[in-house]
């Protein structure tokens, strides 16, 4: 068989799998997630086996010692999906969630009911504890799910993908529910991307590189996280202590993912007052600090910022500074450079604080908090798969409801059109 | 200037003209559409005189009565858009509005908001009244919108469209907001289905062969409607009056309509007593229908329906007639031949309406009412711009609250992340 009809078999396969997850009920797809994690935590010695063999042909390949961590499945890795897959099975099932319901003046009562997408086709690098998270959630949501990992991963995901298939036949439910495309081939992911008919949804998780190649090459939606340029704004209202520890927070905790604080935009009123103890705080973690011009007056000795740093995604220990005269001028900044990612206001002034939630034109904005906070689980929908930075469907962080669309249903007595 | 950078320009000002409108309150948005209504209402008699350019080239070039029919702006036509723009003016602004708001644990108060699309392709034959409905749900969830209507009807569109300009520039919004594409030339659409830069979403209406050949060429997300293949079954349970009403219906009131009933399932228990009334009501109304070998031996002198048949959108008074040993079967037909459209079902039984709802994989699915009323109106939408039948983003019948997203506002007093 050529990789095309095998790629084309998953996808059939895919199709059929979807019609028995649709009308699955809670119970069945939560004793497939727990078993799942019963069958992980048997298997360990087989798991880490296969994903030794990844191992070592990464290390033959020369990769990045950053790339083997990320590849390496450790007992506490292991602790982590098992983890995953009981707290996906604790959280609401969305499926059959009727979101609203109103009555028309015929009488019909006109409802809308969460269902699956259908297939979702999930492409990724490295980490194989994706998989399972992908996998858990995908069930979870009604959706059968085929996943494209890393080729540096291959032997580790077909392991993983031969557990969590065992677990979806033993709860009865169709195992081909989930399936890993079983070839380091990257026309395997072209192929894909072609299947309109059996794909519903395409997500890519990865660098920048894999998100375009997706987007560029598929005839299936693709909802897709590019960058995020995350900006803190301090208004000139702004408890500067409480702006201090936010900014902190946001550039420092975890410098290298995507809600980081990249640019931090300024009032003027209160720059010469704020600036220079943030700078202190900042110097002692080794942030580099890159400013406009009116920074550099009262920081000398930093970086100056050129246009391309205020498009830029560090994810490093680097930040730019930006003086406005107002909230507009942060704003305007913030369209014009912005990823549509993650922005946040530090202000104690009701109306600006209620105008740049309005004006914002993000997928998460934040009064008086940290832009860490941008990801499925802070934000209190259980866990997520991905952020979308693109509007259609669902910005921001996807959970399980991003992962379900929904339908009219209609409770009428006999109404015909007139 | 070639065409191309013509199509991009309209694509930067459509996404400036966003820009300005995302922000734009509702009192200016109804009373731009409510100057758009004067508007109309004072010069038509120069739409009437583009229209008639159109006419004339129509006849010239042998267009069929019927496409000359819908191409005609008579003086209902004209009445017709003005009603449309003051319903829009008086609908709710989606924009703006929280579906919903919790606390987290840490005091978080995180929130969805309502927010536009952006900007929206809306590509369409004929029909030129179709400019102005689809226009003004653009401007009223704060969308621009670049409209690319047939080229027997450019005349009128571009007349239209200077109105609606106008009625903008008065107002106080971006006149850039509403822009028709002044080319017939089919290149016109390829180039814009490439910029998903500035161009958010695309909606195609019309044919098959239009909606496919934007589907396959375009790089922006396409909200499309292929067919409606709908269907009635009506239970064993059935009050066979009612069912008789509704049938009736669902097939002849308009039966050129994408939510008019295409093939009846019949419960093999109640054939006998429900088909020939059935039969003898559709025989006086001119409707042809086309049985399997089951129904022929009730009804022996109809035509013989073949595979074709079960998958087949008349549009016309022709109806496929299956009868079914039970539910299970009838849903089993749906899922093979439907088109996730619209299904209803006639029955009596609670657990089997119950069941029917959930598990039909259709966009709209009624109980005891007919499938015509799979229409934004009907439905409480308020308006309708298309029906989707694809599940990403909106699954079927698109209003203002379809034309927008939701972004994640959250209210803190400090929260960092630890």
């Amino acid at each position: 068989m050529s990789l095309q009809e095998l790629i084309r078999d998953m996808g059939r396969e895919a199709r059929n799998a979807s019609k028995a997850l649709r009308i699955a009920d809670t119970k069945q797809k939560d004793t497939a997630l727990r078993l799942m994690a019963e069958l992980l935590d048997s298997r360990r010695k087989e798991i880490v086996l296969e994903n030794t063999k990844d191992l070592d042909q990464a290390r033959k390949a020369n990769l990045s010692t950053a790339m083997i961590d990320r590849l390496t499945i450790t007992e506490a890795v292991i602790d982590g999906m098992i983890q995953a897959l009981q707290e996906v099975a604790a959280l609401p099932d969305p499926v059959g969630q009727v979101t609203s319901m109103w009555k028309r003046p015929n009488g019909l009562m006109v409802g809308r009911m969460r269902i699956p997408l259908g297939v979702i086709g999930f492409i990724y690098e490295s980490r194989p504890n994706v998989t399972v998270d992908a996998a858990s959630l995908c069930l979870k949501s009604g959706n059968a799910v085929i996943l494209k990992g890393g080729s540096e991963a291959l032997n580790s995901n077909l392991m993983l993908a031969s557990i969590l298939e065992q677990a979806l036949q033993n709860s009865g439910l169709p195992s081909k529910a989930v399936q890993v495309v079983p070839s380091t081939d990257r026309e395997a992911v072209k192929f894909l991307l072609q299947m309109d008919d059996s794909i519903d949804l395409v997500i890519p998780r990865g660098g920048e590189g894999l998100i375009r190649f997706v987007a560029e090459n598929s005839r299936i939606p693709v909802l897709r996280h590019y960058k995020g340029v995350c900006h803190v704004y301090v208004d000139e209202s702004a408890d500067l202590g409480m702006a201090q520890e936010i900014c902190f927070n946001a550039k420092v905790q975890r410098p290298g993912v995507c809600n980081a604080m990249e640019t931090l935009l300024v009032h003027q009123a209160i720059s010469r007052q704020f600036l220079p103890p943030m700078y202190e705080r900042f110097k002692n973690a080794g942030v580099e600090l890159r400013g406009c011009e009116k920074t550099l007056e009262i920081l000398k000795d930093i970086v100056p910022a050129t246009d391309q740093d205020w498009h830029e995604e560090y994810l490093d220990l680097i930040l730019a500074v930006k003086i406005v005269s107002n909230m507009e001028e942060a704003i305007d900044h913030i369209d014009r450079y912005g990823s549509n990612h993650t922005e946040a206001i530090i202000t104690s002034d009701y109306q600006r604080a209620q105008r740049f939630l309005a004006e914002t034109d993000s997928s998460v904005v934040l009064v008086n908090a940290s832009t860490r906070f941008n990801d499925g689980g802070q934000l209190g929908l259980g866990s997520e798969i991905g952020i979308n930075t693109s509007k259609l469907h669902a910005f921001g962080p996807m959970g399980l409801e991003e992962l379900t669309t929904t339908k009219f249903i209609v409770f009428g007595n006999g109404q015909i059109r007139t």
